[in-house]
């Protein structure tokens, strides 16, 4: 499979991540060991994508913990440190699942645990995209025409990724693939990340406005939507980028199957329904300004309509479980209810 | 009501109009007596919406006659041009049903005909625009908060528009309306020139990206959907912006009234159904392109994602009758069936 990790952590602590709010136009990788430095690229979406800031939060609760032994700290600095990150971003269950584990590594062996726990992390979000690629492969028909909204590939993982993974098995093992790439307004995760992603791995897609697919599912054009996930409840509700619950609604009236690919830490037994899910509002600014590159290839930034104009901007919506067809994980394929995701979880 | 015409003709034939793709930057007004110049203002979008182009192509006509009279033509040209103007854009069925108009006026009694033919359509074009703002506030609750896609307001016709008429008319009768704005990519005329629009008119709004709208009216934000329309066919299903139809399927998902307004000019009988209206398809470079100003206010056009990219970019879409609440038309409001329609258009 096409490989290219996104973050990782070198032994002597430097963590390594690819600014993806360079692409498509620079590929530059940024190098820190500053806990706080990971921190701010998690906020301003340098590192997006619910495993990948699970991983950099991983990473950047470790380097709290040598920041730790190695200057003289009050006895606050660790848990004030993992509520930064943890809220870093609100609605990715990953983010909260990873701090946590390293944060309970640390606290029992210091950093040289915790290095160790967010590496395991790191090395366990691939496996698992790994195994969604396979599981996920059994739901896509050779000739198939899929669509994808926002990025749930291997920019939002650290390998491979989970909507897009199961594409990328798919065209290794011969079949012809062809995907439909939502643009996914306002950061056009869709037209920037998915895009550049599968031209580098030469699986052929078309861009289209997220206000077309209803267009393309009317004409039988799409067989299948496969997206990603921020944060599941245990009754399957799920939290994704924004525009996920209108594409899930448009398949259900068309009878197109839906799927929502995530790994087990996804999944948040804490959250009964979807109405528990926090959902993250980021600035108008990100409707009302769009980054690009001039005719002189420069990066430039246009405002697109007047000053003084209210915007809103929800980040992510709740598709309720039942327009959910199946989630692929690395268990398996498993129905959107709550017995099948209890059971999955607990296994 | 708020008062400015788009577009307009005087007595010595100078058609003037806004040029819609400066706006919200610019207020600029274009003056030509050129049939071939309106033609490719159609077709650029200088001059958009149905009933704008169904002026602009009524003009157009008509100084396609006094050409002919004042210059020495081959016998195929009035004919010639008539095609060149009905196929400016292939959806929106006001710009065939007025050149059709201004043809047969100019047949039987040359430029003067013609030139009057087409002053009486602009003129009608504000008095249904009037009638739809007065039916279509019947519709609408005080406090109430609606969502408009694209711009089916006073830019999209010769004054007031159809789906922001009704709004302007609430307005002014003391209501307080709140309108949400569906930026409508590829070439956001929500974000544009529907802000334009109501910010002139001082009616409050806020923009949301198109994928947004299921989350709000998940919610309960959204008391009722109003767009506009290009062609309605004899059974009521309707072409409209790229994404009409993903809003309708959303709205009938949560229960929320879904209202179309438009006048008779924009019903072809010809039609008998939504598979029988032509879609126009316009250049990729909408949707890896946008235009907007820099941090110099100086116009600029920033590409957003890689070159050599295949887009897709259908610019209308079919929302099916039983997808649709009402119609509001300048003879009140009309039930999305043929008898109906019928009835209406043969009154």
């Amino acid at each position: 499979m096409y490989n290219h990790r996104t973050l990782w952590m070198n032994n002597d602590g430097t963590v390594c991540f690819v600014d993806q709010n360079q692409l498509p136009f620079n590929y530059s990788i940024v190098k820190t060991q500053s806990y706080s430095f990971l921190i701010e690229a998690i906020q301003n979406m340098n590192i997006r994508g619910a495993g990948a800031i699970g991983v950099a939060g991983a990473f950047a609760m470790a380097l709290a913990f040598r920041e730790y032994e190695t200057h003289i700290k009050n006895d606050f600095f660790i848990d004030q440190v993992r509520k930064q990150i943890s809220s870093a971003r609100p609605t990715a269950y990953n983010l909260q699942y990873a701090v946590d584990k390293v944060y309970k590594a640390g606290l029992s062996g210091g950093y040289k645990h915790a290095f160790y726990q967010a590496q395991q992390i790191a090395e366990d979000d691939v496996e698992m995209s790994r195994k969604i690629a396979k599981y996920g492969y059994e739901l896509i028909a050779d000739k198939s025409n899929i669509l994808t909204h926002c990025n749930a590939g291997q920019l939002a993982f650290v390998n491979y990724g989970t909507a897009l993974a199961p594409i990328y098995y798919a065209i290794e093992q011969g079949a012809h693939i062809h995907v439909y790439v939502s643009e996914t307004r306002p950061r056009l995760q869709g037209a920037r990340l998915t895009a550049w992603e599968l031209s580098r791995a030469k699986v052929p897609f078309t861009i289209i406005s997220d206000s077309a697919s209803a267009f393309l599912m009317k004409q039988k054009k799409v067989d299948a939507i496969i997206v990603g996930a921020d944060r599941i409840a245990c009754n399957g509700d799920t939290a994704n980028k924004i525009g996920t619950l209108e594409k899930a609604i448009i398949a259900k009236f068309f009878d197109i199957p839906f799927y929502v690919a995530a790994p087990s830490t996804t999944f948040d037994l804490n959250c009964s329904d979807g109405e528990a899910i926090p959902i993250e509002y980021r600035s108008p600014d990100e409707i009302l300004y769009l980054d690009g590159i001039n005719s002189e290839n420069i990066q430039q930034r246009i405002k697109i309509t007047l000053d003084n104009v209210q915007a809103l901007n929800p980040a992510f919506d709740i598709t309720p479980n039942n327009l959910i067809t199946f989630f692929i994980t690395e268990y398996g394929i498993i129905k959107p209810n709550k017995e099948s995701i209890e059971k999955m979880i607990k296994r």
